[in-house]
């Protein structure tokens, strides 16, 4: 099938890939004055009263913004907020239906980070929390951390956790797969825009000891002239503090994990890591190393982004239980020990039976994993005393 | 019925009034691949490539959002942005049931002019329509005129354009039982607010040739020290420039409008007013003065806000046709034409022959009125050239 061309036949068709649904009715005086006024007084002033009972009579317990500003859209750049919409749309989509959380597709027409800071803050009130979608690094990582400074709810952008918990999801399995541990691993990894420094930071949480970060540069190394993003992961990485390129990087290397470009690896340099690599290539909807040539050069695991081989690393595998987590138990924040119970949900759903090298993460439609997440999640903001109920 | 009590209740049990439906499914890869990625961007090139096709391949062209900062909520006062939520969701439950509009809740967390401005118009991108609710004047006036000038979608506060083309309807209905015409009335008004600076520039636009309006220091005159919003109301309105109370106002007049506080008019006022004299007392829940007494006192026609006497004047006779009308020719603006249309479909769907002194308004229930009032809209809007379908 054509997708590309089926998929704008069908959106014109569609006219929109969520509406409104009705939870009561308002087709008499009766209804009209419970649902509406004078009635609707009532929980107006409980909630004045206490703030938390917004929780509770409106729907934000269950509602979820998705929010870009057209920066970073899929791998098309900055296309415009309006232009981000369908994927906002599309992400609302998969939110009701892997998660049954009521989400809402907003495009904000900013590219300036106090304003997005701003806007996004001022209208948070009106939501249990905020998926953070398509903005480009590196104004994405102050966005982010603004927001959860200053909102009650959780702030998650999905393109640097969700797929984080999904890579080390998958990393956790291959590594049993491999027979190794993640604490004797050396990660070399390509592309250290948003996705890449939140996988960097969240293996290195997990215990991932020694990580090497290339950009378009080659290896990112403590050095004068770094940018504040490139200083916050070579704080964390490149142990030795060596220089090079990405083949010098991932020499000797156990796990490789690209979220950059088609084509960037090749079989030689596969042929250079250690024994059973492990080979995370994620760029797409090419990835850095086709999986049959990356197996023929010795790779002992592959995953990529692509629905047509083994080992679908899907964000879809995560965000939603992720949120249905923090809804459930109204967390204020998404924070890494529910990110790390996320990924060792998902890897936990495949038993040692089941385990091997081409199925080391569940199906992206496997319909245990959201309730599997959203429990993990839940449980580790409890442990971590940032569930409200 | 309690309707307080039995509303609370309810909206515990609701956890919301509205909720997200998808209009179609991610359920397999090929679904996953059209709704989302990789198909998912060629609508996005698309829009990149023709901003105005987000009204096309979004649900843009039939969401409308309704905002609030909570400042103004029913009779509350300033009850906070997240307790006007109740409001707002069941506005978007009457957009809904009345005329199909998927409408989003959305409340801000300012009380400043500009923030609020600058919020909503960065946000404006994301839908088809603004309603504004429940912010407070003279805030009000100014945030409704500046978004208007910035965005390119209409914007419409309801508390004053949906209440202004209600009385207007109703007061066109009623001089036609008194047998008067609108050019030739004295109209006295209570309370210079939101809704009363409305209705008294609707009816002005609609031929009324002079309106004296109140506000609780009196009557509004031209005078030195008037804040800008009641000089914007001088202008326009007591000809003569008289001082005084509500009660000389009312002297002699024609129509009465009150949107004040209960019990602010006397039956000895209306025994001063006109023959025939019409009296529209909108104060909720308990009107300017009570209909039976108004009419012992020798009212021709009396409109309340109230299900419990005849001529209800209820907003959802206006807003939801309003709104569908103009997102139906994707108009960019709610003009005073549009207005205007929406108050004479509302009464001309009452016949001469049915029309007497307790129905010169449909019932809220009339399931003719929204199509009628929509299909009024579109054409003043197609006629005045600000339809762009």
């Amino acid at each position: 099938m054509d997708y590309m061309k089926e998929s704008l036949k069908l959106h014109y068709e569609w006219k929109g890939k969520i509406a409104v649904k009705t939870k009561t009715h308002a087709s008499n005086r009766d209804e009209l004055s419970l649902a509406y006024t004078p009635g609707v007084a009532a929980p107006c002033l409980e909630i004045q009263k206490d703030y938390s009972k917004s929780f509770e009579l409106t729907g934000r317990w269950n509602t979820v913004a998705v929010i870009t500003n057209g920066t970073a859209v899929l791998g098309l750049g900055d296309i415009g907020p309006e232009a981000g919409m369908p994927v906002m749309e599309g992400k609302c989509l998969l939110f009701k239906e892997f998660a049954d959380i009521d989400a809402l597709p907003i495009c904000v027409r900013s590219k300036d980070v106090d304003e997005m800071v701003k806007t996004i803050s001022l209208i948070s009130g009106s939501f249990g929390g905020i998926n953070l979608e398509d903005i480009s690094a590196p104004a994405c990582f102050e966005i982010e951390k603004q927001l959860k400074e200053i909102c009650d709810i959780p702030v998650f952008h999905d393109d640097q956790h969700g797929t984080a918990v999904v890579v080390l999801a998958a990393t956790l399995n291959a590594l049993k797969v491999v027979g190794k541990k993640i604490e004797d691993c050396t990660v070399a990894m390509s592309g250290a825009g948003a996705a890449g420094a939140a996988i960097g930071a969240l293996l290195h949480a997990c215990g991932a000891k020694n990580i090497i970060m290339c950009n378009s540069k080659g290896i990112i190394s403590r050095k004068e002239g770094n940018t504040p993003a490139v200083d916050r992961i070579a704080a964390f990485t490149n142990n030795d503090n060596i220089e090079g390129t990405l083949a010098d990087a991932m020499k000797g290397a156990d796990i490789f994990v690209g979220v950059s470009k088609a084509g960037l690896v090749t079989a030689e340099m596969i042929g250079t890591m250690a024994e059973k690599p492990i080979i995370m290539a994620m760029a797409n909807p090419v990835p850095e190393i086709m999986p049959d040539e990356a197996k023929a050069a010795g790779a002992a695991v592959v995953c990529t982004g692509r629905s047509d081989y083994p080992n679908q690393a899907n964000n879809v595998l995560a965000f939603p239980g992720i949120f249905r987590g923090a809804l459930d138990c109204r967390a204020s924040d998404i924070n890494e020990e529910m990110k790390l119970a996320a990924a060792y949900a998902i890897a936990e759903l495949i038993s040692d039976e089941e385990l091997n090298a081409d199925y080391v993460l569940p199906a992206p439609f496997d319909e245990r994993v959201a309730p599997a997440v959203a429990k993990a999640v839940a449980k580790a903001a409890k442990d971590c005393g940032i569930a409200r109920i």
